[in-house]
């Protein structure tokens, strides 16, 4: 549990509303093979999405995987609930990696960022 | 890191929308004296809001915070703006315990829970 971690963290950003958010709670089973593999390619699959704006995540150990993904407009979540490979992931998520999960999409209407000031 | 905890963890389910949602997402100081014994207070006045439909959490260690609340509409979250206490508490968030963090207030359209079927 390092203060330091090797790149510096910081999450997304507030943008100029609207602007929707998804945000995807999850308890993973005990059968992760080939979680880490797909879940890195879905990354680099949803950063390609015309409207991507960002995406964060936070794990407890043992608990909690809470993952947000903020897209500029309903078009641009909706190419990626279309896209196949991703697809073919949820469905492997539900037979295999995931207990339990509940998704929430929002169009949001207010947003604040805070940046500790220097010094 | 269990993969068992001592308590049965599950994420709030999925409501019937229209309803709100508040992200926020943090990367905390150093200086965590007081945090937990704030953050134990804020969770139990949330609760007392009329409105408050329940709240996640999950933190990377060493890394991102992420909570998010769950509002039945608009004047349950002005409620919990306007609490003095939590107010309190968010200055103090900004004067000590807060790197950065961003807090996105959006309104739920669609909503999905999926929980494996036993056996």
């Amino acid at each position: 549990m390092s203060e330091h971690p090797e790149a510096p963290v910081a999450p997304v950003g507030a943008f100029e509303p609207p602007y929707y958010v998804a945000v995807f709670s999850t308890v993973r089973t005990a059968d992760q093979d080939g979680y880490r593999e797909t879940d890195a390619r879905m990354e680099e699959l949803v950063k390609g999405v015309p409207g991507f704006l960002g995406m964060d995540h936070a794990q407890t150990p043992g608990g909690l995987g809470i993952t947000v993904g903020y897209f500029r407009d309903a078009d641009a979540l909706a190419a990626w609930r279309r896209d196949a490979e991703h697809r073919a992931a949820q469905r492997r998520g539900r037979e295999q990696w995931y207990e339990r999960y509940t998704l929430h999409v929002a169009k949001v209407e207010r947003s604040h960022a805070f940046v500790r000031p220097e010094g």
